[in-house]
This record gives C-alpha cells, sequence and structure tokens, in this order.
C-alpha cells in the first residue's frame, strides 16, 4: 500500500496495456494502481511531484540493449534510486476486433521495434505493416477506430484492456526476448541483507583517461571477491555533460552484493579513490 | 572501386536518404553506389551473395545504446568482418513539400525514436505527431502523397532525395546524438599498422561464470599497456544460443591497437586461454 492506505501508484511509459505497465504488475502485484505517462521525462515528473509512489522502467532488452536515456535520468534525478528489478519476457501476440479471422487481416499496425521482432511471421503472413507510437497504442486504435481488417502487435494485457481477440500468441521471431525492468522511488528504502547471495548493487562512475584505469577500477571488486552482473562503457561524444560535469568516460556497473555489506562499502570507498565520479543507484533484492 | 572498376556498392538499412546511407557516403566518398536494404538481414544477405561489395551498419547510439542485433548478425557471418567505423552526428531536420509555411504544419511523422528525440521542438510547435517506420520513409511519403500540412523528421540528404524544403534545422533536443557505424566486408583487408595509435580492434568472447574471470580477461591488455575503448556484457537469458552455442556471459570489447602489433597478438593468445570462445570481429583505423 502507498501513503494514507490507498494503493501505491506506480508510473510507467506508455498506454494502458503496454509491456511496461504488465511488468509493474509481475514485480509489485496485482493490488497496485498504475499512472499511464507519454514520455519517460513524465514518469521521473510523476515521482518528482509525489503523483506517483513508484515507476517502473525497461532498462536494458536482451535484442536492443541498454536504455541510456533511463540512465540518464537516473542521474538527473538525484533522490531517484533503485528499490527493485524485474526480468521480463517480452512475448508479441496478434490482436484483432473478436470474430476477425487471420486470413481477413490485410495490415499489421504496431511500434517500429516490435513489427521487426516478428518479421519472419508477418513476411509469411503478407500484410501491410504501419507504424505506430507504441505497442499498447496501436491496440486501441484498431478498438477505438473499430477498424477491421487490422490486427495489432501488443501484449496479451493489452487485448484485455481493448476487448480484442488474440489471433495469434507468441509471434516474435526470436523467442528470447527478455527486458529487464527497474522498480524505482524517491522514498528511501533499506538496501537488502548483505550476504553475497540474492542481492544486487547498481552504480555509475566515470574515470580519467588514463591506461589501465578500468582495470584498476574492476580491481576492488575482484580483490573482495565480488561477483559483476553487468558492465558497460557509456560512449560519450566530445564535451558531453552529465549532472554538470565533463566526463570522457562513463560506466555502468552492477554488482551482486548489498551494499549493507562490509565488503561492498569497503569496495565503493577503494572505487571513490579512482573515480572521478561515482553513484550509487540503489541496491535492491536480485531477480534477473 | 569495387570489382571490375565498377563504383563500390555499399549496402544500407532503410530508405534512400536514411542517416546510414549518409554515414556510407561519409565513411566512404561520394563515389560509392549505395543499395538500400529493408532490414538489417538483408544487408548481410546483399554482402553474400556479392550484391554488395560492402555495408554501412550502426552498433551504437550516444542515446540509445549499442545495436545489440548488429552483433549478433555479425556473430553470425563469419566472413563478414570490420574494415572501419565512423562516429556519425545525427542531424534531425524538419522537412515539407517547397514553399510550405511552419505555421502550415498541423502533422509530423518519422520514426518514434526520432519523434522522441524532438520532443521539446515538438511540444512548442503544437502538432499532432504520427509514427511511420523510417525518417528517410517518412520524407519519401510527404513526397509522394503530396502531403500538405505534414512535415517530417528527417536528415538533410533525404530533403534532396525527395525534393522537400527544411523547414527548420536541428531540432533534436539533445545536439550530442551521435551514432558510430561500422564499413563491415567479406573480402580480407589487412590490418592498419600496428603502433598503438590510430588503429581500433573489436573482439567479442565468452567466460565461465565464475569469480573474477573479467578482471583476469582485462589483466591481459592492462599487463600489455592496450587502452581499451569499449566494454559490454551482453545480458543473456537462460539457454541463449549464438553461433549453436550456449553462454552466460558474452563481452563485446574494443581495444586501442591493430592486431599487426605484437602485444595485440600476444593478449589474444593470452585472451584465449581464459575465453569459452573468442572471435576478432576486425582490426581497423580508428575514426571515433
Amino acid at each position: 500500500m502507498g501513503r494514507d492506505d490507498r494503493p501505491t501508484i506506480v508510473a510507467f511509459q506508455g498506454e494502458a496495456g503496454a509491456y511496461s505497465e504488465g511488468a509493474a504488475f509481475a514485480a509489485l502485484g496485482e493490488g497496485i494502481d498504475t499512472l499511464a505517462c507519454s514520455s519517460f521525462d513524465r514518469v521521473f515528473e510523476a515521482l518528482a511531484d509525489g503523483r506517483a509512489d513508484r515507476a517502473v522502467l525497461p532498462i536494458e532488452n536482451s535484442l536492443a540493449g541498454s536504455i541510456h536515456r533511463n540512465y540518464d535520468l537516473l542521474l538527473r534525478h538525484e533522490a531517484v534510486h533503485i528499490t527493485g528489478e524485474l526480468a521480463f519476457r517480452v512475448r508479441h501476440h496478434l490482436l484483432a476486433l473478436p470474430g476477425t479471422r487471420l486470413d481477413e487481416v490485410t495490415e499489421v499496425i504496431s511500434h517500429p521495434q516490435a513489427l521487426s521482432q516478428c518479421e519472419r511471421y508477418l513476411d509469411g503472413l503478407g500484410v501491410i505493416r504501419r507504424a505506430t507510437y507504441d505497442t499498447a497504442g496501436s491496440a486501441k486504435a484498431v478498438r477505438e477506430g473499430e477498424l477491421t481488417g487490422t490486427a495489432a502487435i501488443a501484449s496479451r494485457r493489452a487485448a484485455d484492456v481493448y476487448d480484442l481477440e488474440v489471433l495469434a500468441e507468441g509471434i516474435e521471431d526470436d523467442p528470447e526476448n527478455y527486458t529487464r525492468f527497474l522498480v524505482v522511488a524517491t522514498e528511501p528504502t533499506a538496501p537488502p541483507p548483505g550476504d553475497g547471495h540474492g542481492a544486487k548493487t547498481s552504480i555509475v562512475f566515470a574515470l580519467r583517461d588514463e591506461p589501465s584505469v578500468l582495470f584498476k577500477a574492476l580491481s576492488v571488486f575482484a580483490l573482495r571477491d565480488i561477483d559483476l552482473t553487468k558492465i558497460e562503457s557509456r560512449p560519450l561524444p566530445p564535451g558531453h555533460t552529465i549532472d554538470g560535469q565533463r566526463w570522457t568516460y562513463l560506466f555502468y556497473l552492477d554488482f551482486a552484493e548489498s551494499t549493507a555489506a562490509d565488503r561492498a562499502q569497503n569496495a565503493l570507498r577503494h572505487l571513490g579513490e579512482i573515480a572521478t565520479y561515482l553513484r550509487v543507484l540503489g541496491s535492491y533484492p536480485r531477480n534477473d
């Protein structure tokens, strides 16, 4: 429950029925209320002005990679921190008005990324493809326009929300389409117990442009037997600023330990001697 | 020039006037012929069957991150290797039929990613947004439909290709929107001279899931004073296979040395002792 015993309100980017909304229910239970936002900036605004208690953000996709925009927004909003994570399987379905037969479908609409993830299936169907803003929005368009002959690629939840029929299930070419979502909040939460298992900490740091500096930075974890679960160097164009600072290199790193553990605190203090910038984005139960 | 003294044919993904086509001309000169392909898979097919001599592929974007799809395709096509790179500034322009005034524009069409990169500008304009398959395709749609009142967000080259007028230049919210493109080919080319400057090598490798194994892998470069310019762990879902193998961890790494240098050869031999899979994607002149 959120403040005042009302249900927790969870912001997400997209229309009702979006994959992010499904991830919000999967991460936080069906008892939450959700708040649809038109952009990731609006999601952070909803957290900042208290309209939402939490938000669920996609952070990396197994096919498309990290979503740098959300890392940037996390850096810009110092009060926001990560309280949880969820690996969510993205399954695309073909949705149409009830009673539609598959051979009556002449046009399929969805977000270009969903259309391209279902390329082989759509090639076999021989239909016209039309791009839309998002997957759930395409389901909404089929319903609102009562579009006969047009199907949308979206989630099963979108079929329920817009009262559409699932003509075909799991039509993505690559069945291993996972998106990792983060649960974020402005209210501080205690880090999970530090036991080396079941906890994860996400950090962002910057390094000087010196030989072997990344090797030295990673040594602070290796020396303390802390496993890394993600590392990524962020390509920064010349003069790029985040949080008012100019950097040459920026790194995203997750390690398998809670900040409640001494060895994590020691590693972070050690990293602070090497890094020119360091921020702990959150320490949370592992769920990947 | 390509084979038989005809111009080099360079494949790219998108419609004529796409940012990828602009990157191809910037990387290889205006004397090339370009081949528009509807998907990245078709780009690799065009290389494999000899219709194209080279291809230009986006591999990472400063705002959107790495394009894992193209890494996967490079892994699947063993004969294809990287021969060059280019950091290309993506500038979005607002294009309309000649004679259109900005205050006559009521609708703006483009790929959702371009629309979202111009969000603040479009908010100020107060126009309807409509998603399309790609940026150059939206310029083509304005021309083919002779759409009055509709503008497209696309490249300057798209304005030339489809005879449209540039109503506004550089309308992206974040002016530091760079995409790194790779030039790839099936014909082998010699690695650049190994002098520690001006050369780069891209590799992909997999590691066992053991403590500190990434630290050991990076030591092979640190011990030989070889600088890293990119590192990224690839999130692989359980059971994911690439090239017929199952892995837990996969890494993309670029280092600032040519495979023509002994120290690079030694580092790669050393890494081969640690990695369960290792492939050199190419060694090429540095241009980032």
